[in-house]
């Protein structure tokens, strides 16, 4: 018997997409519906097999017991509160949002364990992105050995957050628990400032240089193709702990820049060595 | 009848091993002659094929007609100035080093137009590096489809410049013909900065965060596993023109940092949509 009778996924992008593929190919719904604004994409949702049932309104949830809200950062608080008037008693939602402080805070407030009618919400957030978007990127296997992050408040129930907790490891995934502000404040480092830096380093890139780019200038650049709506978004709600990060990186950018002026090999190489140690212990 | 008869490749790592593989594989020399310091990696690249014979001494290039200086940019100038003294008239070489200004300029400097008994340099550059080294990472395809550059000096004779490119060409890269400094000014940009950056985003990085770094972390700092001592070469060789590749860099990091802290959302957006438009110009 399946873990769950209806799973709702709102937003079928690359990760509605591939937890609806996942749940699939691991019998763990016995029906996903895929919510969204765009006929297309819900249409390719459905072709791939990604999700059983599609619908443009949020009414289509009324009979599900799990929802994961997938869309851009901005749009998870009011579509958490409206899937609330929809949902049936002991619904869980979580989300797939890269920032947390904010939604959190907002879905679940000291003093109120829930959204209304015993509808709990509780925060997640899947290191599995790319610099691919879109249903047709989906793949089943996108969580397999990702880490999610679970970010609780203060007040969610324990056995909610074990629920989504079970539910992430279900698609394969292993499970990180931290604060909101603790989640916010690491992924400024590892992801937010990355992609302000990637995004830099092509916006400063003369385009008529771009045949003399190798492999190096590729993969240092990849992640500036993402999607600027949805970063603008994320940027914004990290703004705080982004710029802190971005104070760490201009210390070091003003060092290397200071020994490459002055030619000071040991330091340049102390610094390059630096970075070598940090990047070799996170593997390929 | 192979191109050539004897070809000898100075420096047997991932560059020197593939251009060895590549010459084989392609039936392009009679005889590939491998010489380095150090009779480990020569004994790697033997049983991998990447060349015939090996030696630690200059004196085996005596019968060669074509050396590959593919060793860290600092011994390129002496190894061509030692080779010339071991190979006969009409021998040509050429590097395939990461910076060229200075290389070239002693190597080929006005008014000299060889390094003795008719044996002249022409300095090359393939665009084909990678994270990583050592001729058990060299590969015969990995020049197929990518770009070397040329660096001829004002008074390389153009029947040798066109022996060269000839040469890069057999192994299947396609060919761009610059000026050392016009080279320098450009692999400064769309290189060595680029290498700057993710070394000192990985540096900046603590440690402890890695667990929550995903595929753009990685991607953004994946050069910054490259070899410290080659790069520190390569900042000091190429200092100016990546200082002012860093201006470039430093100025819209710091136009995306006011609109950050400033929450300027029309900014940040249109920073994050020139990034994106450079990079998808790129490709993948």
């Amino acid at each position: 018997m399946p873990a769950w009778d209806t799973v709702a996924i709102v937003g079928v992008g690359l990760i509605g997409g591939s937890i609806g593929l996942a749940l699939r190919e691991r019998g763990l719904a016995r029906r996903i519906v895929g919510i969204g604004r765009t006929p297309a994409r819900l249409e390719t949702a459905l072709k791939l097999g990604a999700v059983d049932a599609t619908a443009t309104a949020m009414a289509a949830l009324n009979d599900a017991q799990l929802v994961i809200l997938a869309t851009p950062i901005e749009q998870i608080v009011p579509l958490a509160r409206e899937a609330a008037t929809h949902l049936p008693a002991g619904a869980l939602i979580t989300d797939a949002g890269s920032t947390k402080e904010r939604i959190v805070a907002e879905l679940v407030p000291p003093g109120e364990p829930n959204l209304g009618k015993e509808v709990h919400f509780v925060g997640s957030h899947p290191l599995a992105g790319s610099d691919k978007s879109g249903p047709e990127h989906a793949r089943a296997d996108l969580f397999a050995g990702r880490t999610v992050v679970v970010t609780p408040a203060a007040n969610n129930r324990e056995q909610d957050v074990d629920t989504i907790e079970g539910f992430w490891q279900s698609l394969g995934a292993g499970v990180a628990r931290m604060t909101p502000v603790e989640h916010d404040a690491a992924l400024a480092a590892t992801s937010h400032l990355p992609h302000l830096i990637a995004s830099v380093l092509a916006a400063s890139t003369p385009e008529r240089l771009l045949p003399l780019a190798a492999t190096g200038f590729a993969d240092t650049t990849r992640i500036a193709a993402g999607d600027a709506e949805l970063w603008r978004q994320i940027f914004l709600a990290n703004r705080a702990h982004t710029l802190r990060a971005l104070d760490n990186f201009e210390k070091v950018l003003a060092a290397f820049r200071g020994a490459l002026a002055a030619g000071d090999q040991r330091t340049i190489i102390a610094l390059l060595e630096q970075g070598k140690a940090i990047r070799d212990s996170l593997g390929s």
